[in-house]
């Protein structure tokens, strides 16, 4: 099998890893947690995607699958063999599922997930023998970026609701 | 939080399967690898779907994901919390994921999958503690029935591939 990998250089992983960090403020810019994702090939874009499960109400919407979606849909092909998927948080066990049934080559993530994160953190699916696909996988990728994305959301999110709940008891007092 | 769970007997158990199978079936008339599946709702079926891998050309294409869609679509809820999901396959890593994600409450599934399983067999993510979310599961609901739609749909195309090659040979004896 033609399993030809390019190797990118870190300055690469970086560009890539932007392109996904514009991806999940396309969420944040939808009140929507802020996660993006873009899949690659041969250096082109050919897949991008953020989260929108608020906007949507479907528990599937995630940054990843919708990127997957569209690369399979320009490659005219469910294998995205060769392909190279960039995520801000390392993905969920539907996201790493994902990837295994699309046979991509290569998993670059920026923060970890320590609450349901399987390409490492609770467990590695996308490096499981068992299964039909391995995947590389490689973390860390402008982490601080990725994961302040995600901690500057949840604060803003909780001062907000505190206002509210502020403004609330004031109102009851008058 | 309210989480009833309807206990259903195995007649009723059956009742859905069989709906799930049916969705199997207008995979299979597709030749596509006869996989289907409902998600079940106080008694009412509220998403179905059946694999659509090929003809989509769409690595997600799985049927559990297209039960869940559309489950969310009818709840307009990404959140399927008391919902069952019956599916003639063990779900795989992906489609596990989505069942975590929707918090269903319940997954029955037909025949174990060896290969790739996570609901029991290479694992079980459905009832890994670690995750935000653990469904109760139950598999070999009409194991057999399940099974042999897989068996002969994948007998039937080694048959046909068979044949068209004895067809090339005797062709090029001519």
């Amino acid at each position: 099998m033609d399993k030809k990998i390019d190797i990118l250089n870190q300055e690469g992983k970086e560009f890539f890893m932007l392109e996904a960090i514009k991806e999940a403020k396309k969420a944040e810019a939808m009140l929507e947690v802020p996660i993006g994702a873009v899949v690659v090939l041969d250096g082109k874009i050919i897949g991008r995607g953020h989260n929108l499960r608020e906007s949507t109400l479907q528990s599937t919407a995630h940054a990843e699958m919708f990127a997957i979606k569209e690369a399979c849909q320009t490659l005219e092909n469910w294998r995205l063999a060769r392909a190279q998927v960039f995520v801000t948080l390392e993905p969920c066990p539907m996201c790493s599922g994902a990837m295994m049934l699309s046979r991509v080559a290569e998993v670059y993530y920026g923060a970890a997930d320590p609450k349901g994160g399987t390409a490492g953190t609770l467990m590695n699916l996308l490096q499981d023998e068992r299964f039909n696909h391995v995947a590389y996988v490689e973390s860390g990728i402008l982490e601080e970026e990725c994961g302040a994305l995600l901690t500057n959301f949840f604060r803003k999110l909780r001062v907000e609701k505190q206002k509210k709940k502020n403004l609330e008891k004031s109102s009851l007092k008058d």
